[in-house]
């Protein structure tokens, strides 16, 4: 399956087990704002949940609740980043954030509850063995907690009050938690589903995370608002050290390749099978948005 | 054992368990802030796990894992609560609350990072079968998400907008989901924990929650601010409905008391062996903090 269609499978078959996890709840604004913070994006993630599980002979419906806990833990932390004492964001895939439309109360409780709602999703039986399903919780946790993603964001906080911008290694680490700690988690999901090897899927993710990371700040850079959906040239403005004032534009270009080459060997011991999740490395560097 | 004892035994068991959990984190703002919302508290939650455990013959040491993610999930929901576009309280504990110590970035982020410890924390493998242990996640999850205490969180908001205060039963349905859930499911885990029938305990602790709520109505009355650590009389200010305004210092009283009783009568089938348990629900009506 090319890459585009798989993309836009994940998406809808992501949609709607994400609609039926909220089916049935209370009409609240924040309920409201839990389902307008799950829609549209790219769905990279689950997308990478989906696929690396049929890499390893699971099926579709038996991944697609660790696909959906991911974009619901994913959209949580998008809500909470834009919120104003945060990157004070007022749009997010093309649409006013949730702290706009609503009020910062009804978005620090929907990231709550998207949150939450991430592990729900993760203790579904239809996941497999509970063996399995507690691997993934553990391994979630791990990525998205003060050592992973909270992590990344907390070092990006404090890189906006120090007086010296931060070197390579130092936003490398930064951005190995912020965006690339989900983006493994994802990738190596479907071998824990499968209860294969993850560390080749492992190797595939560390290197396309970090890609994607370098392709934000170039897409920061040179890209167009309308088709981003957000708001760019935020780090030039604030002055903030990115992998394109470390490395220059042609630098960083020449290490996104490098990386989706690195993605790619990685991949080697699936074979042929591994061509749509290789399509996928070199879509993230050329994306518009 | 008496109460007095087993709950001051829990809280340094819960605290030890907790340190271990953040001991080798990187040393930034949001991980202080989480070790800094993470301490004092009765620890009652905790308390009812490590307790409602040893009913069943499971062990502190295989049980602990539980307490601890319960209170660290309790600690997120303080946190967050406490933000100025929440409740914006100042003081919590009798010490500053997190974003008045540090800022609202790292609240947020802590409070964040507190509820994913929690869900790590349930992943503990001395927590036994992973059947147990994904199913308090599950449980955790429902109990703490947009069907549990953000429903009530946000029912809560809500009503200081609405034109007419809440009637008895949209309160105690609010209160059911922003208190009541949580304690409900600190009470059931020692069952689950066990593998057995957690219905007597589920009974128990929804007549314990209430009463607990309808206490902390009465505090807010009649408390003393420095013993409970918090500021007090705020719901009269704010004109909001509360089982006092409701039924009355008298009518919430005599309803608190006989909660107790239900509390009580719901343990029958444990006899004496839940005596803790009962000078549990006791002391819930007559604290002072």
């Amino acid at each position: 399956m090319s890459f585009p269609v798989a993309l836009n499978d994940a998406a809808l078959a992501v949609q709607a087990r994400l609609d039926a996890a909220l089916a049935g709840h209370d009409d609240l604004p924040v309920v409201a704002a839990m389902r307008y913070a799950l829609q549209g994006g790219k769905r990279l993630r689950g997308f990478l949940v989906l696929e690396s599980a049929r890499l390893h002979g699971v099926a579709p419906a038996a991944a697609v609740s660790a696909a959906a806990a991911i974009e619901a833990l994913h959209a949580y932390s998008l809500v909470h980043d834009d919120l104003p004492c945060m990157d004070d964001d007022d749009l997010r895939r093309g649409l006013p954030t949730v702290h706009v439309k609503w009020d910062e109360a009804t978005a620090v409780l929907a990231g709550d509850a998207l949150q939450t709602l991430a592990f729900e999703l993760l203790a579904d039986p239809a996941l497999g063995p509970a063996e399995v399903r507690i691997a993934l919780v553990a391994s979630l946790a791990k990525a998205s907690g003060a050592e992973g993603m909270v992590l990344g964001q907390a070092l990006d906080i404090a890189a906006e009050s120090a007086a010296v911008p931060l070197t390579l290694p130092e936003i490398t680490r930064l951005q190995a938690g912020k965006t690339g700690a989900l983006i493994r988690w994802s990738a190596e999901a479907g071998a824990v589903l499968g209860q294969a090897d993850a560390g080749p899927l492992g190797r595939y993710a560390t290197a396309l995370g970090l890609a994607f990371q370098i392709a934000d700040d170039i897409l920061d850079v040179e890209g167009d608002a309308a088709k981003a959906g957000k708001r760019l040239q935020k780090d030039a403005e604030a002055g903030k050290a990115t992998f394109v004032s470390l490395l220059g534009l042609e630098g960083a270009k020449d290490r996104a390749k490098a990386l989706v080459t690195e993605a790619e060997a990685a991949l080697a011991p699936y074979g042929a099978a591994a061509g749509t999740l290789i399509e996928a490395a070199r879509f993230v560097i050329a994306r518009e948005s």
